[in-house]
């Protein structure tokens, strides 16, 4: 393989980038509908901006304070500080773009939905879209270029080690980005149908409702843009950390029968990425609305093109470049996976299957049952995909023969799993672009006209997000699984041992009460942050129910609407609400392995990182779906069965939603970036962590 | 050290017996109130018997079959399959005693109540110490008789392990009784309370409500013959454990600068638990009502005095037996954390305390936030006690300076954590007697005479038994860690090969794939566990309610008062229900282990084990904390506070306890079971995994 193919990857960005721009400008081109349309838009759209130019704000003062932290403790090596600025300011990057367009997408799919149904789907599956290939695109940029920047070649491939800087940064404005978001929707959300729906009695989307843009607003920058950035970190994290861990897989080591793929192991990686964003682009196209064919069927055709161009390259890259074809069926391995960890994610939330109609059922004792009932199956949830993954960890592991080499199969199993990420983020803020598009329908009164047509949509972009949530869980575990890898060859490097004795040193012992400490000191983690989340969500919530309740008192006419409601109001308090809340969790989250590393040490900070994960994974697989589950018992009974709207039961399953929501749309997905922001943060510590920490028990 | 001193320690068991004697004919001797109140006590002490007969029989089942395959497997070695009849045997034994008592007790304290204050705590808390005592001495007098039998001797210490049979034993019958229990409390309970106070209006313990004296049983099966089993088990696990641990520190084997305690090593477990034994009577002694010290005073008189007393055997255990004062070190180190983690319990559960006070004030805002920040609560309070146990865990391992000796001294600081364990549990059986005392007195018409007297017992109670589940929690966790200890020490001793060389073998790798997708199969077990259990509650409130809504529609006059309610059917449809669905979990406890020891491997099991409990530790306290939190809000608020009885408040409050009472009565309690239920099987199996094990991935 000529090591100039490096110069190649970037094209495969570049091609993604000029789709973003055409259906970009192709968006901007549909009709925007009627100027009170236009207008509720653009209090979205500013709601939207403005939060995100505070939150990054915000994020700034730590992404300057960690720069300057890194330039210092690993000057003259520039470069770690380098990509971290990079990294962090591509994930902003990405998501103000993709966020954009998806805030013009929400109110021409709203037009559409009047006139042509079929072409609502297209233009808010390609509002959705632009975030998914900007993603794809700003991922596999940002790495290549900067790695080509760094001179990293077949004389200099250690250089592939500063870029886990641009992993860190991802993942730090990530964590930001999505428990900002997260905390801001789920406040306001919560806010706006505890004082409309309970206590005034107006319906959902209300204009005299003074949180109902703050709600809207809230899809984008929670749902849209939270995950967005969520795939974005664990994209540049995968990537990162496997073209690190390809280091190690470089040079023949006949002792521990290493595969020995030279320069190619740490480019392996780039390739595979961008057959993904080619991938994602091609699924993209085919996916688009005749007003005949059932949404979701669209939906899988696009996942289907991608997932049939990604294995055909991946025969291709395994059998020309690679010369190994175990990794053909290592990445084909982690594509199944992604697949199936999604359907079972359905099986779980959707509304036509047993668990939610039984949580539905469960709401006829009223609200307690019906809660119970939730986390019993939530619990139940987390089971199958963890056993999984696990499974499918060592699967790849044998594939490769066990043993090291094992690794590298692991790593390209995650790889094929983070192939989707582009299609399927698509699908993900497709999802928000409806809701907003049913949101602005109904603020301008047009609710009866695009009716039907947008509840086909939601119901497809509900399925869209289960699908990610299960997606996005699956490939956090397995990256973080990679990344601990990494962090171990890493060792080995900076120790300056051979990989084998690191990997098998009895300080790495599983029952070394140190270790075991550290675990147990891991596990709670997730605790922690969670309480803290959700303690920040309620906070938020009531902020926003204080200032709805005082705008109906002190606003004279505003229930009989004759006077306006002051939307911005609202969206500043749960702005700053939201962005306080933010800071106590993130810092921690920071602030616990760096202590880990100094105190306990490099090697058992590795075991505080596996108690992170696997209770993380967990417990937020479990957010998920009870979440999940409860909204769509809610939506099943909603739809008129059980007694539907205004009984009793649909009162209990309101309550249970109340509950879900935070877990499912804030804390949750929090944890996943909660958990890789730890792992990476590990690996570009590590070097302090053997030359200065204290390692007080070892 | 003689080693004849092993002669003695059944002694200190038969002290505690004698008290147990004394306590119960005292009991019997007291007035058992008016022909309706007797009547009512005869009820619930036969439904109590009831339930117990009927789930011992199916338990027995187990036990049949598993001692047969004990038996072949291990043929010609009885004494395992011998041992592990006794272990369920005695565990059995020591709930039906101590329940049988405080069934007379609970309708005697109801009748001082009426007339003597004071005497009514001093009954209650004797009910109560009867269970406790009776636990400390089974648990020392089986093993201790054990020991002895199968010549446990200087020449043959190795018998010891055989006892891990009395640990399987009463592990496997526990986790049934626990099981059962909680499911059937649960299920009366919320069954109850969903019929009487919401559908029909009428107060609680009405007896018009039929499922009232199931209720009351329950609180009998449930919480204190449930509690019981799981003390009792893990009083069994940690003694057994910790004397096979002690095998390996037998002889002096200076290069690993081991202690050599010779038998010492062995017996020390034994000895710190007779101590245990004796410490119990004398702090059982102190506690007496005088109608005028608060109880809570009294209850803290108990601790103090049994601490004190420990604290000075200790010392004397150290220095004149063990010849290590270090040992000393750890064992009041593992005296004090369990004070701390119950302080820390009552810090999250106390009702004077922020966090039930907010939780509280959140029911305000309607159910949703109210539950959703009692959730945040029970996730925050999950942390401390963990990481405090972390670190006592490295903190015992630091004082006898690191390396293998330090396993001594986790498993030292264990055994001062149980030593606490028969004082504790008389504690939490007081609160049942109690409960039951208020609800024969509301039966009877008799609430207003013994109103506030057993108000002031209620609250005690509540207290007490936040502490015994903060208490039972960190023993557990601590207890698990020196199993696993255990199981590496077995190992070493079945392949016959140094203990060094097995603690530190490649194969107990922490980043190995194969420990790692065990880790993660381990760490979903406790959410299938919960899954399946409250699924179980869930079908058994079910039931219930559907019987007091039939017993209401097909008995003319049972509204009015007229006729009477069909007691017995409710409870026998509990009963059904609950021994039902406590199948279904156990059995999956026991064949995941199984499955994970032949297919995995015993090192990857250890790996497994580490999973199970690092995540059913954490899950746990969440569920403890966060039912104790919430229904000491509901208490809270129903005492008069924002809004009182009746309020909005007050209905969302009791949603928040439906959901936290099966967390906290019925799925937590189990989880502590089934986590060293797990271990003690893996050491009881490892002969046969290590033999026919597949192994297949290593």
């Amino acid at each position: 393989m000529s090591p100039y193919i490096i110069f190649i990857t970037p094209l495969a960005g570049v091609f993604a980038l000029f789709f973003v721009v055409l259906f970009a400008r192709w968006i901007n081109k549909q009709d925007p509908g009627t100027p009170r349309m236009q207008e509720i838009a653009s209090f979205i759209r500013q709601g939207a901006n403005t939060f995100l130019r505070r939150e990054f704000q915000t994020i700034a003062y730590f992404i300057v304070a960690l720069t300057v932290i890194l330039l210092i403790v690993f000057w003259p090596q520039w470069q770690i500080a380098f990509s971290f600025v990079c990294g962090a300011i591509a994930s902003m990057l990405a998501i103000v773009i993709g966020m954009n367009v998806a805030t013009r997408a929400n109110v021409r799919t709203a037009q559409a939905a009047r006139t042509l149904p079929g072409k609502a789907l297209t233009i808010a599956f390609r509002g959705g879209a632009t975030m998914g290939l900007t993603i794809v695109a700003f991922n596999l940029l940002g790495i290549a270029l900067l790695a080509i920047l760094f001179g990293v070649s077949p004389d200099n491939p250690e250089n592939v080690s500063l870029l886990v800087g641009f992993g860190f940064g991802a993942s730090l404005s990530s964590l930001f980005a999505q428990m900002g978001g997260g905390i801001f929707t789920k406040g306001a959300d919560v806010g706006a149908d505890l004082v409309g729906k309970v206590e005034v009695g107006i319906p959902e989307d209300d204009p005299r409702n003074a949180a109902v843009i703050a709600d809207l607003v809230g899809d984008n920058v929670g749902d849209c843009a939270g995950r967005g950035a969520d795939l974005f970190e664990s994209g540049s994290d995968n990537l990162v950390a496997t073209m690190i861990l390809g280091l190690a897989f470089m040079n023949p080591m006949p002792e521990y029968s290493f595969p020995g793929y030279g320069f190619a192991a740490v480019l392996f990686p780039l390739l595979t990425r961008s057959i993904g964003a080619v991938g994602a682009v091609l699924g993209v196209l085919v996916v688009r609305g005749t007003g005949k064919r059932n949404p979701i069927a669209s939906l899988n055709l696009g996942y289907f093109t991608t997932g049939i161009f990604s294995m055909i390259a991946f025969f291709a890259l395994a059998n020309w470049v690679m010369h190994d074809m175990r990794l053909f069926w290592c990445l084909t391995l982690g594509l199944g996976t992604a697949l199936l960890s999604a359907l079972i994610v359905q099986y779980y939330t959707g509304s036509n299957v047993r668990p939610v109609q039984e949580i539905a059922e469960a709401a006829t004792s009223g609200p307690g049952v019906n809660i119970i009932t939730g986390m019993a199956y939530g619990f139940e949830s987390a089971v199958a995909p963890k056993i999984l993954i696990a499974l499918v960890n060592v699967a790849a592991y044998m594939i490769m023969g066990g043993g090291l080499p094992g690794f590298f199969g692991i790593a390209a199993a995650t790889l094929g799993m983070t192939e989707l990420k582009g299609i399927i983020m698509a699908g993900d803020a497709f999802g928000p672009i409806v809701d907003n598009a049913g949101g602005i329908a109904a603020m301008s009164g047009l609710s009866q006209e695009v009716g039907s047509s947008t509840a086909v949509l939601d119901t497809a972009g509900n399925i869209a997000k289960a699908i990610t949530k299960g997606y996005s869980m699956s490939c956090a575990l397995m990256t973080s699984v990679v990344i601990l890898f990494t962090y171990i060859t890493e060792m080995s490097r900076h120790l300056g041992q051979p990989l084998a004795s690191i990997v098998y040193n009895s300080n790495f012992d599983l029952v070394d009460p140190v270790n075991i400490t550290a675990i147990m000191i891991g596990s709670t983690i997730p605790f922690l942050f969670s309480a803290q989340t959700l303690h920040a969500v309620g906070r938020t919530t009531y902020k926003v129910v204080e200032e709805v309740r005082r705008q109906f008192r002190e606003i004279p006419g505003l229930l009989e609407g004759k006077a306006k409601a002051d939307y911005t109001q609202c969206v500043d308090i749960a702005t700053r609400s939201a962005l306080k809340g933010m800071i106590k969790p993130a810092v921690w989250g920071v602030i616990f392995p760096l202590a880990m590393g100094f105190f306990f040490g490099a090697w058992s900070l590795a075991a505080y990182l596996i108690g992170v994960k696997i209770v993380g994974a967990t417990l937020a697989m479990f957010m998920f779906n009870s979440g999940g589950a409860w909204d769509n018992a809610k939506k099943f009974i909603e739809d008129g069965h059980l007694g539907g709207k205004g009984s009793e039961t649909q009162r209990s399953s309101v309550i249970g939603d109340t509950v879900g929501d935070p877990l499912k749309d804030a804390v949750g997905p929090s944890l996943h970036i909660l958990i890789k922001m730890q792992n990476i943060l590990a690996i570009t510590m590590l070097p302090l962590f053997l030359k200065y920490g204290l390692n007080l028990f070892h």
